[in-house]
């Protein structure tokens, strides 16, 4: 068994009039993400982390936000292809884990639909896919809820053995 | 061999009047971390390691600061919950990094004591628990000692096999 | 196969009349990163990473910033150092995933160059060695380029068996 790890981070502004997608679900809210995607950090971060175990380069590198074809793109898309090109390496996702740092709102509620939304685009079940959430206590820029951060990791193992 | 790998961050305040709490060892310092139980960011970011790796929710889901069962208590006891959590699942913890972002006091004279204290608790051995120290070179909250942080990233593996 | 994992996260300030060195190559920049040694924050959020994994310590254990020996030092030097430790502990790396904070420049014209010298030092591949970058989106001390940080991954496996 060929084992292989990746992390990822993602940071988005938050601001009024901006729909704010997580985890691939739209969440009720006063803000949203800003970003010339979707703005959903989870996803971002989380594919960021598959590209990054096989060295494959980064979210910014495969869909760069100065390309009009990703505009407003649902990341969940990029997510998809970004599953794709690790399975054409030859690997599949043993599992994810993930925290979200944001003040407001709760996503608690949300986390199963999120699980179901990643799971079922990765090819893995939802007890493979973590999705935390945390606060940063009002500190700094998430506490003052000017912005969202995510971090995830990916456990990869080579399909082919 | 079947692994699985978690990770977790932690953030709270520091206060005068409060104790600091780390690593499940109390440091002598002018201010302590704030929080509902002992407020220990360490173990807490090791606690949503563990949990992660198995998808088993987060330190907030299984612990939450509203039930006055936690309040004031001694991360340790989180820890060792978690820990049951992960052997019921069938899993055993191979190994867990981690640092700790501050600015003040110098921790690294506690290390060993925390080692211990969590390697007795996990189940492993002193050498399966590195806790890692760093400032933010006076930046951001961390930096200006309004805060303190901590990462954790665990690798688990199946016991049953 | 016996795995490990590690995690690392390296901050410093940004500031004019410096060198800027990040993955051990010399980016051209207005600003520098200030530290005792070159203050390269990717080569010493891997070398964390690596010496986590092992529960080795951390960088400033082994190369502490009040020691002359590691004035202005390249952290080329302390990658290879860390790489030894390793070595001598029976293990090698299988691969290293991390990812740079920073606001400005753009440094992904500086990768390949930043994988091979530290696939070198590492003896791995550049297909081993991941560099993955983000701004913070103008947010925090890293949007307003007072600083820069890295996060960086590691997992290592038994040489002996
Ligand atoms: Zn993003
Ligand atoms: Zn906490
Ligand atoms: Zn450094």
């Amino acid at each position: 068994m060929s084992y292989r790890i990746g992390s990822g981070v993602d940071f988005h502004q938050l601001a009024e009039g901006r729909e704010l997608w997580i985890g691939g679900i739209k969440v009720p809210h006063t803000k949203g993400a800003v970003g010339h995607s979707d703005a959903d950090v989870l996803l971002h971060a989380i594919c960021d982390a598959l590209l990054g175990a096989l060295a494959l380069g980064d979210i910014g590198v495969h869909f760069p936000d100065t390309d009009a074809t990703y505009k407003g793109i649902d990341s969940k898309i990029l997510l998809k292809k970004t599953v794709e090109l690790i399975q054409k390496e030859g690997y599949k996702v043993v599992n994810i884990d993930s925290t979200l740092c944001l003040q407001a709102p709760k996503i608690k509620p949300y986390v199963p639909q999120m699980q179901e939304a990643i799971a079922s685009i990765v090819g893995i079940t939802i007890r493979d896919v973590s999705i935390k959430a945390t606060t940063t206590e009002q500190m700094g820029f998430v506490g003052r809820e000017e912005g969202l951060m995510a971090y995830a990791s990916a456990l990869l193992v080579d399909n082919r053995i």
